[in-house]
């Protein structure tokens, strides 16, 4: 009889961490639909291929010192919109990117389903945890208008989410990654830096990714995590996790 | 005798925390330089005084949504322009506004006299914290370029500094109000929400004041908290802080 591979180690969970974007609520379309209304906007320029393309060369070079958020994609817009137009795009059409980003940061928090539920439910028997890069402000915000800030102990927006800064929020809460579970919708975020400290992490995929976040398959190989369609299953498989 | 009145009631100080623009390194400068980049820049549409007034209005107009820092300085700077300019400024000098970004995001770090001895002093006699706001990923660099990381217990970055905000931070790391001791060069954040709580602060004035962190002297009466011309002073004050 061949040994049984574990699947888990955990026997105890105390501490449960939820990605925001993509994970508790919507987010990728508002970027996508901005993205597509930065299009029309600049239509009479150029191709739309063209101007995806060098709006996202753009968010990338940039990464390293605007980071991520809203704030960081309305000046790689304006950037993007000035290269493009070799500087003939007029002033009235960048203040319209302003604009853009400020609805942005006013757009309502719309839930995924199950998901107030789901956190009510967890409440009182483990410690949550919302870990979240982007805007400070703008994530503290997105909580606040979620209706679901009560419900978590600790809120920690990053400005990266790697295997240091997990370990950096593990250790502040005194958790050891034995007893930590990430659950988010990103492998490149939620999922590999988790797994790579010893801990565990559910995957539940969003429908649409943020190219920067795709992981090539063989990233994946030989690694072990849940996935779930919806966050519904969480109760359930935190349940299964705790028994193997 | 009149009963002596007692200035502070700490009698076991066990974390010492620090604003950082302008209290561990020079910050304001970086501001009013780029601003005097951007008045020139729009010298041939305003004048000086209209442009400045009109840039702080935006900024205080955007703080809501925005938060502190760089990223929000810049976005703040192009509405401005091209408000100043009825969306007559080209391109290229939009161009021009945010290259003035990102070169503040990358200048370098510049310590304030007496920081590093002074941090290096009192490393091991407290748990030494950096509570700042403005753009996380910038506030992370600069603490790494400066130097003083490793000596610093805790990074937080917070979206705005008031009572809450320093009762969150407090209570995350267990210190009770009368054992903690905020440095900083804000009367408006450092010192008056952290004497609200019912812990000490230390004044520390900075040549420049953003006008928006300005304190009207009446907020002032009948508060008692420390003043100290430079951080050299700090390791003695909080021996007498302690003694008394």
């Amino acid at each position: 009889m061949p040994f049984p591979r574990a699947r888990y180690v955990f026997s105890m969970i105390r501490l449960v961490a939820f990605d925001a974007d993509d994970t508790l609520w919507h987010n990728e379309p508002l970027f996508t639909g901005t993205q597509e209304r930065f299009r029309r906007l600049l239509a009479r320029y150029q191709d739309a291929a063209v101007i995806d393309q060098r709006l996202y060369e753009t968010q990338t070079a940039n990464l390293e010192h605007y980071g991520y958020g809203i704030k960081a994609f309305t000046l790689s817009m304006v950037e993007t919109a000035i290269e493009l137009t070799e500087g003939r795009i007029p002033g009235a059409e960048i203040e319209e990117i302003l604009t853009m980003g400020r609805e942005m940061l006013l757009a309502p928090v719309e839930l995924l389903d199950g998901v107030g539920e789901t956190i009510a439910a967890l409440e009182g028997r483990y410690s949550l945890m919302v870990v979240t890069k982007g805007d400070l402000l703008d994530q503290e915000s997105k909580v606040a208008r979620s209706g679901l800030g009560e419900h978590f102990d600790h809120v920690e927006v990053v400005s990266r989410k790697d295997v240091a800064s997990y370990a950096r929020v593990l250790a502040a809460h005194a958790v050891a990654p034995p007893e930590f579970v990430m659950v988010g919708n990103s492998l490149r975020s939620d999922v590999l830096p988790v797994l790579e400290l010893g801990a565990a992490a559910v995957h539940v995929p969003y429908p649409v990714t943020w190219a920067h976040e795709a992981v090539a398959p063989e990233r994946l190989e030989g690694l072990s995590f849940a996935t779930a369609d919806s966050l519904r299953e969480l109760p359930g498989l935190l349940e299964a996790m705790e028994r193997a």
